[in-house]
């Protein structure tokens, strides 16, 4: 059966869903809390809309963000959350961090909470 | 100043250097043994041969990768190998792998010295 991936390894694979630039930047900031389109659309990075549509449209065809309609009638938007595979993805980014951090000067500090956290604290919050 | 980032985030920050299909998967070679352009070439990705120059070009300029020159008048061809920057983007190939591995059915098995090796164990091979 001809394989969707450019090879059978398991990194190569892997890249080929995460491997660019501003994938993982919306996996952080659904980590760090964001929830809504909007608080996505607000991080620092300042994402196009249309990279952020075009990329949370991924995550989700991939299961790692599942997200949430809107309720009818009111005023809310929709929800978007990690789902377990996406929540696994967090050593990926401890260790880009703890990288980022050694090698490349005057970074923000990295919150405690997130060298310490495990993917099941991320899917536990309210 | 001006940072060259789009943000002072340690993870947005190496995404703009490694966050791309084909950084990693170039690294990935060179950790498993890979020294010479060909070697890189013939990886089962199939990566053509500009893209190979360019992040080859480009992990230089991040000085994660060095390329010893050809000797002049030998048929030997130039030989890369990681830095101490680039070998210390290890954890974030076994974390990777580690995802692959966990997510994506039918990977090749990555071999055990992976998943024990450290960077000093990359930069000290002959």
């Amino acid at each position: 059966m001809a394989d969707q991936f450019r090879s059978r390894c398991a990194i190569a694979s892997a890249l080929e869903i995460i491997g660019d630039k501003w994938t993982l930047v919306v996996i952080r900031s659904l980590m760090l809390g964001a929830t809504s389109y909007s608080d996505l659309l607000g991080a620092p990075e300042r994402i196009a809309t249309n990279i952020l549509a075009d990329r949370l449209n991924r995550l989700e065809s991939w299961g790692l963000v599942e997200s949430a309609p809107a309720p009818p009638g009111g005023r809310a938007r929709g929800r978007y959350q990690l789902t377990t595979a996406g929540a696994d993805l967090l050593p990926i980014l401890q260790a880009i961090a703890a990288w980022g951090e050694a090698h490349l000067p005057d970074r923000w500090r990295v919150p405690d909470w997130f060298w310490n956290a495990t993917p099941n604290d991320l899917l536990k919050r309210p």
